[in-house]
């Protein structure tokens, strides 16, 4: 099966928004063997939306777009499709079945009703589609062998209408599967050397996705092929994170819960990031106590502990803080592994001696305390989501061997 | 001017990689009145980017692809450039000029070196474009009124090359402008029916996008038209974020900052994500002390002092437990307006008195502390990005009504 994934919307076009339906649809539909042969992202302008069909329809299995069904005046998708099909709209019955979900806010209530003249208008020669989160009507039909389903732009309403439509494609089976494997330390190019094997298999689709000091495979076929080249890749490499575990923050989890430890973190420069990575895996709470963000020195000082003379006599961006800030979030939180991040994410605070992207880690267990430091490069946003990274792969591999470890 | 943006990528198209560059790019060429005609997605097949260039060039005046210039076997770019172009590839010298930047680094050398013989291929009817921060040449050329630019798929390389390349796009200049203005606590349709003269003027272009409680709104076209307009919809609406506020973090930091106030938050199920939030602006320590990310009870307990008993008798999603995290922040940061968010984020934990996405938020300020509680829907992380939002818009009025306020 082969699909093309559209998005419709000027907000989209003009960078007001970032598309994000179509990536989370391609995922799925690749792993259940289908080919995404294209991503287009058009206006809301009704002659772009019929183009599309129009150089679609007939050359593709599946053909999903997203976007342009709300109320207001520049939603024009199921305009455009009435046209393509060369008919009218009415209005479906299957609109009330929303407004019932609702029949207890007189307010909800009012504003659906208001909007029935365009939310519930489907094309005479298509098919409604239930919306079971939000309000507007999805629109389907086939032509030429392509099925083609208009959907919601909001992606918590188009990920339960492709659910709901495609159940073949959410359904687990183990025809195709993937297999993530994560290395870390080690450039992409070097990476790619070491399983020959493995990259020059034409029966796997490989994706190398580096994102230092990870880098990630995504290695996709048929079950038994997949297997063994994830096998292979995993003897080749010393610092891999656990099978099964999609992230650091998984893989960090996982040791924690083997180990039967507790983790905390103290942040500064990434002020709860590291905290919200973690908490991100449902079942975090098992292992995870907390992340003391202690943004200011007098934070440092009081809820952490972090002495006066070495903020004096270092300043929070040192070696001595990071152990200090690794050794009070221990304390406080009572856990037994400990990771602290403090640094100058930027564009101001840099010295000569202490650039910006300067970012001292700290990690601690209940015996024993050691920092390093990173200097980062990137923008405000990139100096942090790389300190997080480090920090995390830095606790993966202290818990993985159970001692603060060497530097990676 | 207008403008057809292209990534190209098998991860793109398989969904492992979320396309970013696109969504940078087109937002600022929109700004300087460019119009972008469309954004494409495409796989690294030789034969698709031939077939995109033939179908631009010519009809667009500037064509800028992303991706596929590295150096593994699925880089193909710069061949299917030398094949549309018909011509044959060259090395550029351009290359030691980045290998300059690693002279001191022999480990990255010797693999940049090896790299010479794919990264600094240029096809003959084109030329380089220099890579401050990566080691991949760029390629552009104008053919038939089309402007092409070549660039790696990298977003810190793509920024830094599509500024250096194309600086009349990222000049400040007062021709073309955009205002953002973000309301509280009214649903998209009741906003757009009260700034009619707004939604229908044609000589602006208004996004309106709702991210409940916050509905933003952008406004683009002619200065003095983006002026009355933004001033007639500031004037038509209470609870309005300060000009020149794109963020409800940034309209935290700027009311804490006016009113000398220092503020702090403690998270249990957001896990450190408001934190994140705030510091994520730049000159946020001035008034951000810092977040105790508790998550668990003893961490509660211990931390933020939460009574033991409080915990025992409603539980740690509670409305006497949001009130005392953010007491306890208060005391703890020793600030003058605290928020907390104690809620489940599910899948798991929910019951039917409180059900997965049940979350409470206390705030804090010297003299006064309420709580109040919302049902959030959607997956974990849409529970824990809407509560972000809840706890920012709340403290944001408290800050700037100067009393704990009513709910939203």
């Amino acid at each position: 099966m082969n699909a093309v994934l559209a998005a419709i919307g000027d907000e989209l076009l003009s960078g007001v928004r970032q598309e994000k339906n179509a990536c989370f649809m391609a995922w799925h539909l690749h792993n259940k063997g289908a080919e995404v042969k294209a991503i287009e992202v058009l206006s809301d302008e009704e002659s772009e939306i019929t183009d599309l069909l129009s150089r679609w329809i007939g050359r593709t299995d599946l053909l999903i777009l997203s976007g342009g069904l709300g109320p207001t005046h520049d939603d024009r998708t199921r305009y455009a499709i009435a046209k393509y099909l060369g008919c009218e709209l009415y209005s479906d019955p299957l609109y009330d079945k929303i407004l019932a979900r609702v029949k207890d806010n007189p307010e909800r209530l009012a504003r659906l009703e208001k909007s029935r003249s365009t939310q519930s208008m489907i094309p005479v020669k298509a098919q409604p589609v239930y919306n079971p989160t939000g309000s507007a009507l999805g629109i389907k039909f086939t032509l030429q062998g392509t099925k083609v389903i208009a959907l919601p732009g909001v992606p918590m309403e188009y990920e339960a209408m492709t659910r709901q439509e495609l159940p073949e494609i959410f359904a687990p089976d183990d025809k195709h599967v993937w297999a993530s494997v994560i290395i870390l330390g080690l450039p992409e190019m070097t990476i790619a050397e070491r399983i020959p094997e493995v990259i020059g298999n034409t029966d796997l689709h490989v994706s190398i996705l580096p994102a230092f000091p990870q880098v990630e495979l995504i290695i996709r076929g048929k079950p038994e092929d997949v297997d063994k080249a994830e096998n292979l890749t995993r003897s080749r490499f010393n610092d891999v994170l656990p099978k099964g575990c999609k992230s650091l923050a998984e893989a960090v989890l996982y040791e924690a819960k083997i180990n039967h430890a507790k983790i905390s973190c103290s942040e500064s420069c990434t002020g709860g990031l590291v905290g919200a990575a973690l908490t991100d895996i449902a079942g975090s709470s098992e292992s995870f106590m907390g992340s003391a963000v202690t943004y200011s020195n007098e934070a440092k000082q009081k809820i952490l502990g972090v002495d006066e003379k070495i903020l004096a006599d270092f300043g929070a961006v040192s070696e001595q803080c990071a152990i200090a800030m690794a050794q009070g979030s221990l304390r406080i939180y009572d856990s037994d592994y400990a990771v602290s991040i403090t640094g100058i994410a930027g564009p101001d605070g840099g010295t000569e001696s202490k650039p910006v992207g300067t970012v001292w880690f700290g990690v601690a267990s209940r015996e024993k305390a050691r920092a390093f430091v990173k200097v980062l490069p990137g923008s405000r946003a990139e100096i942090r989501t790389r300190a997080v990274r480090f920090a995390l792969a830095e606790l993966w591999r202290t818990l993985h061997n159970k001692i603060p470890a060497p530097e990676l």
